[in-house]
């Protein structure tokens, strides 16, 4: 049979994601990778989730393994009332909340119940692809926002908000994959002040603010604009993303709808895991694990500002995230990164060039998505110098 | 900020199932529920999982909490492997492999993947609520093909064939829900044969062929049409619902674009969940346990068929099923079994009025369905016997 001819017209829009391809490129042995967007699997509380999951047999016994409900576990979605808050969300309330498998399935919920064919999605430049590849099913056309380091340009939104009818504003407000960067408070308060007056939703999307390891939380856009912000977060970073337990908060009239598409996606996210993440929470494990991955990453973090400050040559700049797992670094204008990504994979080091990230082709070619939360901080240090003297090679023929 | 103006154009598709909705209002203490279409709870291996999650941390370590690749955990893909054949499926490898969120998620995927706007799919009347939930969000015509008590006829199916262009024929060949029905031999051959004539796939949804009480299990579709079938299982009845393991096997071709679908839905089905799976399997559990499921129901099923036999008035007729977890009643031309329902409902007993289960209204109203596995046999008894008093009692005042 020739399947090509059976194929719906949103298959078209649909593409297996390149940086899943480069991920197998590189996931040769002996490859140091700092191209991953994984966390580091020493970060995965084990023993914990061992004794979790007995207690969750023990506690729960066959509810945690039977169907459930669509919305959520309900202890889960009791300890989600309880912590969400000191997240700085607002107008938390079983009505507004909803558990989806992984926070990659609320992107598909959001996108399926707001997004027809030909809706406008403006996003920032560059963005997260994972939230592309989401979207691109329900056919939207993208709008893109420029940012500088303080994250998306309110002004440069605000034209966008006058020229078109934005369905949904896409941002990675905190930490963002891939730049690192943070949205500024006043930039925050801006935003959401477009989000009222032009009366549109946007989807916040943060995997990674727990993950801070300097300066000060901010608050959630979702607390400046409860109406018109869904906020969607995940237990991938903060206890493990095989579980695939994401969490969403969004207007009550919305979250019903997502449910009701939910339903028929798939009826519910897992039990067991919901279980498992229940107990992490009201078992005060989370409290407790927590610093320990923070304690993990931020040398890391500390260790590729250091190398690149001492590797790399004059005219690369990068971003200082203070958390997550990223960290962009933009070479000279005109600067090839995917040749230097070829020839430092050439060399054992891997990362992956920034023009991924961006949805037009031709922009960011001289950009570089750096992961430090995979590997030590002497490893970093080498894989760096690595970089920075190929780098150099470059510019010296060039 | 008003949402219902937000809202795609396949929302307008989409409803909450009123089957769930059902189910809310048996769930009261004291009632005795024949509507649930979900496994009984001490049908659960609970201690079985207790010690195969013990022993998947040891033996994967943080591989079964890690990110996987979206096609499934490798030791469950290889497990899958081997005891598929098991099943009568063929062409069983890798590349027509896929481990979906529940097969309710795979359910969307090839719908997703399959269907745009107005494509026809072809169904059995009545059939599953949950395909045709995941189905509308990509808003298909239906074309829906008599059925009698050996399954869909095909002479009706290929008339249908001739007359549409359809894109996807949807069945439940084996213990069908809600009739308990399956497809006989001859009519899966010609089915078979139809789809090669017409170049048509079919999706053999098939979650509960593995609960056999009686009889000899039959060929699948796919054994005779490995091209143009798509097979869709589930751990969900032979292990728990909760963990959301279904697998499905489709031409090559296609799973791979199921997969770059479920690429941006949700990245990859719990590893976890996986993980236990893969062991339920290669340690040999699923082989002990399962003959203890098939113990639990088998007396059942038949406690339902004597009651049925002892306690319905003349004019009701019923399915005999082989397996499964439904049996279908049928009452006398005219006979309104929503009044039955809502009058046993008083008496403290519930079943799903079977009209529900059609596509088109007015169809089915003096259908039930009953299941046959959340209580024991001497409730069931009991539970029947009311529903053959009150239907007496209406077929009295008629």
């Amino acid at each position: 049979m020739d399947i090509s001819s059976k194929l719906s017209t949103r298959t078209r829009m649909m593409q297996a994601s390149a940086i899943r391809e480069i991920l197998k490129v590189v996931a040769q042995p002996g490859m140091v990778s700092l191209a991953g967007g994984i966390p580091a699997p020493e970060s995965f509380p084990i023993e914990i989730i061992r004794q979790i999951t007995n207690d969750v047999l023990d506690e729960f016994g066959p509810a945690a393994l039977q169907y459930d409900k669509t919305e959520g576990f309900e202890p889960l979605i009791q300890a989600l009332v309880n912590y969400l808050p000191s997240r700085g969300l607002v107008n938390v309330a079983p009505e507004t909340l909803g558990v989806f498998s992984g926070s990659q399935s609320a992107l598909d919920m959001v996108a399926k119940v707001l997004i027809s064919p030909g809706d406008k999605i403006a996003i920032e430049a560059p963005s997260y692809l994972g939230a592309i590849s989401a979207f691109n099913a329900y056919e939207p056309d993208y709008i893109s926002v420029p940012t500088d380091d303080d994250g998306i340009l309110p002004d440069a939104l605000e034209d966008v908000l006058k020229q078109h009818t934005i369905k949904l504003i896409y941002l990675v407000p905190t930490f963002q994959n891939p730049t690192g960067r943070t949205l500024s408070l006043e930039r925050r308060q801006r935003v959401a002040e477009l989000l009222k007056q032009y009366d549109v939703l946007l989807l916040e999307d943060d995997p990674y603010s727990a993950l801070r390891y300097s300066g000060e939380a901010l608050p959630t856009l979702q607390s400046y604009a409860p109406e018109h912000v869904i906020y969607s977060s995940t237990f991938s970073k903060i206890l493990a993303p095989g579980l695939r337990i994401g969490f969403t908060v969004a207007p009550k009239a919305l979250m019903r709808w997502l449910i009701i598409a939910k339903q028929g996606v798939d009826l519910h996210t897992q039990s067991f895991g919901q279980a498992i993440a229940a107990l992490y929470l009201t078992g005060g494990y989370l409290k407790d694990h927590l610093p320990r991955i923070i304690e993990l990453y931020q040398p890391r973090r500390d260790a590729m500002l250091t190398a690149l400050q001492t590797h790399m040559p004059e005219g690369f700049t990068w971003t200082h995230p203070e958390g997550g797992m990223f960290l962009w670094l933009v070479g000279p204008e005109g600067f090839d990164a995917e040749a230097l990504y070829h020839r430092c994979v050439e060399r054992g080091v891997a990362f992956v060039p920034g023009k991924y990230f961006f949805f037009e082709p031709g922009v960011g070619q001289n950009t570089m998505r750096l992961n430090f939360t995979m590997v030590t901080g002497d490893v970093i240090d080498q894989a760096i110098q690595t970089i920075g003297e190929t780098a150099a090679g470059m510019l010296v023929t060039s």
